[in-house]
């Protein structure tokens, strides 16, 4: 009752009977959903009976059959494989690490220690003092105390960021950078405390990238207890740190993007995309990075046809094969959209996680964001609104092939992401069933407006 | 930057130059309890060194104790008890219910249960034919066929509710009211579906109440799974069932209110509240329900003391005796501020959990609501907005004291709370560290403002 009357207010544009309308769909679609859901069980499948799925891996392989044969099942119109080139890393053993004196004096302290995806073996156990430092400022001020020693950087995330997104995308070139930054004088090897907010001791791993004009040394990330002691303790004493990691490449591997369509009856030619990513990290189930993503896009597919929704868009599901280290995955995605010179509406990325809804990002324009902002009314209570800023790795590249395409996402709850993000914790058991669907019903009744009302560009 | 664009166009009321030094301020609490906040250690110390702590067990008494300490030493201008008599009721056993027969075949199937809060014993095992029924309306269509069964309530949540809170209070009258009117038809017993959004099988206890005009006859509740198998299975064959409770009741305890007061520099005399409950059932740590709450409220205090705040208003942090069972804290509380003639502005209870704070709730006339809400720009960054509708069971027999006391509540994402409340699952470690110091952030925020501009009833 509160939402009719909120329409009437805030809903200049469209008659109150297609606001009514459109209210009773979105309903619809959320008892489908909160009824009948199948995201739960294709996420259980997914994680414990796939398993993790780096690229490259068989599970990943697995992963793109499953996820092509459990969409034919919802019958759209097509359902078909996007062959892609990914990166083939493989961590190669387990990921060592002790302190082995501390000012001299011997000890063997065992860390809990990830190396840090796409990071190289150290051809055998190095041994090297710890030089520990703040933040690459405090790195260049020390450079010349580089050479031959174990940098490790405090790269904690910003416990004041209430956003704990914005607080690993600060302290995001640690991991991505630092390795090099440390190697260009001189350091034998890169720890970093990991992305996490977890007050668990659980390393979390992440892509690097090594900059080719220096040495690629080993790169690990530390559980965050082990790190802050070791961060304490290098302050004041002199420590030896030992290492050894695994990393090496095979030549790429010919993985799959998994793309369902349901053909527009308006506009054929125009297309939304929903989409996750399949693949994830090798340490974990990627519950949440990505599978809650996949089964999100699977699930607005499922309710779309169950509901017998038939969208004036062609709307494209897509499960990307490789985000995590390359973006192979959006990049084939992007090509084969310029190749067949596609019309792009709109796109939609599930990668922040299952956590319960709080937003619908969109990157645009102030005056075409205040147009979206007239369907909150219509999301507010099923938890979301519409705020600035939206993308995601796998649909950013979509740009290159239609410049006008908007970019959206979903924005979950983002305070207990970092807690398991590219933590052996990231599994099944840590996403909640209410939480996941609520993800999926606000993703379909956004892309139900999208299709009904277009983004207002053209 | 954007929260202080915002004051100019939605803070008719104050200047400028006041709302920067709001704005900083909240920052201020912000940084104190995201950086320092002592909310999650407390937590530990409540659920792993007490643990659960009904009513009448030596752990409330021993919580009490804890809580007077730790407040203790954040040094307010007073910590006391209020002496006051609770409830006395002891589990007594282990719980036990199995089907034994279907269609007249021998089985033995155990079913996972708790007895109901306040439920008496069974007297030894009991066995009857299950009566399932969907509701109190086909109770009274088949009251002659209730006579010497054992009735079953089919007594779920609804999936379609998006407020989960909601779907609570919607199914809460079978578990309160169920037993005795199973019973006036001639009941043997009675069982529920567990109050629950789980998917997994854990039964969740929770406060019954025996009219006295009725038998008194046993009531436990079912985990989701057994509960729903046990719900088809009736549908369609005849089931018998064995149970056995030993619920009693001891004479009433002496349990404590602790009470921590912070006098108000301009207005001693007139009192905010702020306060959780300390008790929970005996089956679990009480972590959600309610010792997020109980943290919280001591880690506001904890804050204002270590900024330095001296409110303007007296300000009472309240670890309240006894809700789950019987309300007797909040009731002593109202009954002391009668007796002292105090005045009493504004309340605030947290009971719903240490998840990411989403609201402010209040209970007050509409023109009252918006006052407050133009506050909402403050608060928004910190994730919460006040919305109509505020109380909790400690608080509201205030309203007996002062009838202008507002009654407001804390309102965390309650998409996880029905998965483990009342069930042995609710235990610190499904606390979020994050979630938690939120939540004191948005309390510690709108008290403030509170303290600051009063209510504006005077």
């Amino acid at each position: 009752m509160r939402v009719l009357i909120l329409f009437i207010l805030c809903f200049p544009l469209i008659v109150t009977a297609q606001l009514n309308k459109d209210s009773i769909m979105i309903k619809r679609m959320s008892d489908e959903i909160m009824n009948n859901g199948k995201a739960y069980d294709l996420l259980r499948e997914l994680t414990k009976n796939i398993g993790g799925r780096l690229a490259g891996s068989p599970e990943q392989h697995n992963a793109a059959i499953w996820g092509k044969v459990n969409m034919e099942a919802f019958q759209p119109d097509k359902v078909y494989f996007q062959a892609c080139k990914t990166p083939n890393w493989k961590r190669g053993g387990k990921d060592y690490a002790a302190i082995v004196s501390v000012n001299g004096k011997p000890l063997n302290k065992k860390l809990e220690v990830m190396a840090l995806g796409n990071s190289l073996s150290s051809k055998g156990l190095i041994e090297g003092e710890v030089l520990a430092i703040a933040d690459f400022d405090e790195l260049e001020k020390r450079k010349n105390e580089v050479k031959g020693k174990i940098v490790y950087y405090h790269s904690i995330l910003d416990p004041n960021e209430i956003e704990a997104g914005k607080a690993y995308e600060n302290a995001y070139s640690y991991r991505s950078d630092g390795p090099s930054r440390a190697a260009k004088y001189g350091a034998i090897g890169v720890m970093i405390h990991s992305l996490s907010t977890a007050s668990d001791n659980e390393p979390q791993t992440g892509d690097m990238e090594y900059n080719d004009s220096f040495p690629k040394i080993p790169a690990i990330a530390l559980g965050p207890i082990d790190a802050k002691n070791l961060y304490a303790q290098a302050k004041k004493s002199i420590i030896r740190v030992q290492l050894q990691t695994y990393g090496y490449f095979l030549p790429d591997a010919d993985e799959n993007n998994v793309v369902a369509e349901v053909k527009g009856t308006l506009f054929p030619d125009e297309i939304i995309t929903i989409g996750g990513h399949l693949d994830s990290w090798d340490v974990n189930e990627g519950a949440h990075d990505d599978g809650t993503g996949v089964v999100h896009t699977m699930e607005v597919l499922r309710t779309f046809k169950a509901l017998n929704y038939q969208p004036k868009h062609t709307i494209r599901f897509v499960l990307f094969a490789n985000e995590e280290n390359g973006g192979k995955g959006g990049l084939k995605y992007a090509e084969l959209a310029t190749q067949h010179k596609e019309k792009h509406v709109l796109a939609l990325e599930s990668d922040g996680g299952g956590f319960t809804p709080r937003a619908i990002g969109i990157g645009c324009s102030t005056d075409q964001l205040k147009r979206f902002q007239t369907w909150n009314p219509l999301l507010k209570h099923y938890g979301t609104e519409i705020v600035a800023g939206g993308g995601g790795a796998d649909i950013e590249p979509l740009v290159s092939a239609d410049k006008n395409v908007i970019l959206t996402s979903l924005i979950p709850d983002g305070q207990r992401y970092f807690d398991l993000h590219h933590a052996k914790t990231d599994v099944f058991e840590n996403v909640n069933k209410r939480e996941l669907l609520l993800g999926a019903v606000n993703i379909a009744a956004f892309i139900y407006l999208v299709d009904q009302y277009g983004v207002g560009i053209n």
